[in-house]
């Protein structure tokens, strides 16, 4: 973790608008229903999102959701990602568990495998990479997990970009791999000063008010900065915005972030 | 079914050597351990067949082993088929579950895509589909299930080819989904005086003796015709004749066959 | 099915309230959530009933899911049974899947035996057992399967009571094992005049307006009939009515049958 | 870890055969099939061992296999234990999952009820109950996880007795769970010093010789004491020597200890 931390000159008031980015993306995950569990708002985040992280069956999503998933993200002209997880339905993908770097790589070129095959039947195609759950978190201080990652990407070929958060492990081993990186910031999570995301377990850990979503957001964006949880400011350069599709508040929070942005002059616009 | 029962004039002496066909693919199912459990034997059946049917995780094969055994594949020449079946590990695949064609055709697009990505790391790739188990025996008699292979077949692209039983639904769903459909025999199994195999319910429905074996495999390649169990002759014309991979006998019987073809002739290669 | 199809000379008028019985058990299908995946109202409807069909891990219910369920259903006073499926997270245990009677026996058996030991550690007991979907089904007509059944209930000891349909082939299979049996009765499911249930595949299967399932849910418990979908009144003597908990309107009807009955002077309790 | 390191007083030449233990007892894992895959001698160490620790289903043992296993233990008069591991098929139970105290003691509790059930209709009982695997190695160190096995087999009630290793967390907890705890060495693994097994990682960590594995359980029944891997020994007082089912050697080396054993008087009996 290199960011640093400061005040940045760069940061400007509420009328930024005239400097910083003016197109991000908004990626969200989704397909993440099994069998008869229904779990998400896919059909009204389809409308939101520029890009679609799609489960790929080992933590979530049978292969028949998926398809449908997939279908209505090509309809809606939403960029398809593969969202591969650790096998673990029971944890959903959310707990570590041990894998060598041979199986994860495995593991993960399977998956990419499987949501491509579906994808091409719904006429669209996978673009960019992004894992689930502990495997995304494992990626990102795990070197030989992360290597092994981007080694899948990079043997799955098609130019396929691997998204992860920015200045960990996982953006290293792609340039490795010589696998293009993309870099996600989270406005509905609060981060620390040297740039990590709080740690669930601390209550801080998430942002749910749409309208403070929404501002974290444009900041991000417009500004290339997030205020961190003792108040400085700590800068960041998305490539795209992530939102957690599985709360209550998903909808509304997504809706006041799109909002705000194209409101900003902000094009919402795929990364890959 | 509608392979007609006759003796038939073709038929010819076991001098046969100049008629017939001169070249014949064999297959068998290869990848199907999982995790720590081992069945097969797959480095010597490797070996031995032209084609191997390779699992795809749903009714055994975990990623690893998969890519491992796709690997041993491409050092061999061997040409790789994706095996994919129902999702039950409990049952290995061997029993129906009721499944809406819809389902089906994304459980096997699933499959082809997740072994076609591991196949590319192994350096080979997938040319043909071959469903297994009771997804075998279902779409050889019940057309809705049937479509639904062939539709995955074609929409996963590539020209793949759909190996499956003579004169079934199966082959006649390929052509409706305009898929190149290849025709395999049986020499481990016995036949019924219309072309079907004897059931497996039946004492009679396996032949295990590998002279025996290396015998009907010479007949149904030189001569067009298996001897059915109530002695007549049934015609067959395979393009690929298949030796069940996990029996005891699977590497002896296979061996007397290659032999048996190679002394009299028969160039041993891929169909697809 | 024996159930006969007649005008009931024993059919009351509305006013029926000083005949027929006074006493019915309440069952709901609970604990059906599996790790992250949440379905039912489980809190609400244990407000309701007075017997819980516990899921078992097999078709649903992680075992954390399980012990919240008996230890809720243990503080609200509800009887809990087993409610053992097939082993098919995928499919929810909905879809039939090929097994032999001595599998069915050896799944039931383990279920049974893994819930027993969850609700002790609930301080609750297991009372009764109901098959779960395709397999409850399955029961209701193949008799080698209610027969396996009924041997695992009998081998799990503890005078078990297995719920079914009434008229069926599971209840004949009690009889067999020397368990006993009890009836059940569905008053948002429409009945043909032989006394089966409408096929779900029929669009009027279901009978979702509360007021509607609580006229029936009299009807059956006071006047021991119901009025099939042609109109005549099939003879039924429920010993419980179950209450499909999964849809929206669960319990909304739950508590509308629930009222009904009490206003009736019947006494809801366990029948097990 | 306590056990000392010390050249024991009380260690004696070969003739110690007046002195020590002159009982213990013989573990093995046993009903590590599922499905189809076969794994392990069950039918072979059933007639050498006299308790049996039969998986539970999560990480191996489909209910069949583990009722034929059952059956085969009760006709041979060995006695039960359940083995329950993570739910990881994949992964054989052989990785660590993060899982939280209330997951592992409801998974431990569902595991021991199923066995139980099973056990039942074999004529047998479940007496013990020893972790598999990662759960086991987790449970040595880890003292929530402890906690979590020990409260679930006090809550499981019948006596259940835990098998564990020497001096290490489970037997700890098993204390504070007030539940008995037992004892277990390994002649066919290597000691360090501090009486902990060479971790599997170091290429000295198996014994495999027959004749040293039967040296070895002989110095640890009459003797007290195992040679560690610096030629030091260290006090042990096992009240049951386990050899892993599942190697190529793993019946000869049992058939060895076994016989060694008895001829040095030892009566080989079950400890629970």
């Amino acid at each position: 973790m290199t960011a640093g931390r400061r005040e940045s000159p760069y940061v400007l008031p509420s009328s930024g608008l005239t400097y910083g980015m003016r197109r991000v993306d908004l990626n969200a995950d989704l397909g993440e229903s099994y069998g008869r569990w229904r779990v998400g708002h896919d059909s009204e985040l389809l409308r939101l999102v520029s890009s679609a992280n799609v489960a790929c069956g080992f933590h979530a999503g049978d292969p028949l959701t998926l398809r449908d998933t997939l279908t209505i993200a090509a309809t809606n002209g939403v960029t398809v990602g593969a969202h591969p997880g650790y096998p673990d339905l029971l944890g959903f993908g959310r707990r570590d568990i041990e894998a060598s770097p041979a199986e994860v790589e495995s593991w993960v070129l399977y998956q990419i495998g499987a949501l491509r095959a579906l994808a091409g039947a719904a006429r669209t195609e996978v673009r960019y990479v992004k894992p689930h759950g502990a495997l995304y978190n494992k990626a990102a201080k795990h070197p030989p997990t992360a290597d092994a990652i981007a080694r899948a990407v990079s043997l799955a070929g098609g130019d396929l970009v691997l998204l992860g958060l920015p200045n960990t492990e996982i953006v290293a081993a792609a340039g490795r791999a010589q696998v293009r990186a993309a870099r996600e910031a989270f406005p509905d999570r609060n981060y620390e000063p040297d740039g990590t995301l709080t740690p669930r377990s601390n209550p801080d850990a998430l942002v749910s008010d749409p309208d403070e979503c929404a501002d974290r957001a444009a900041r991000m964006v417009l500004d290339g900065v997030v205020r961190a949880r003792d108040g400085c400011m700590v800068e960041i350069e998305p490539d795209s915005l992530c939102v957690h599709g599985d709360g209550p508040e998903a909808v509304p929070v997504l809706r006041a972030i799109r909002q705000r942005l194209e409101q900003s002059g902000v094009t919402i616009a795929p990364f890959a």
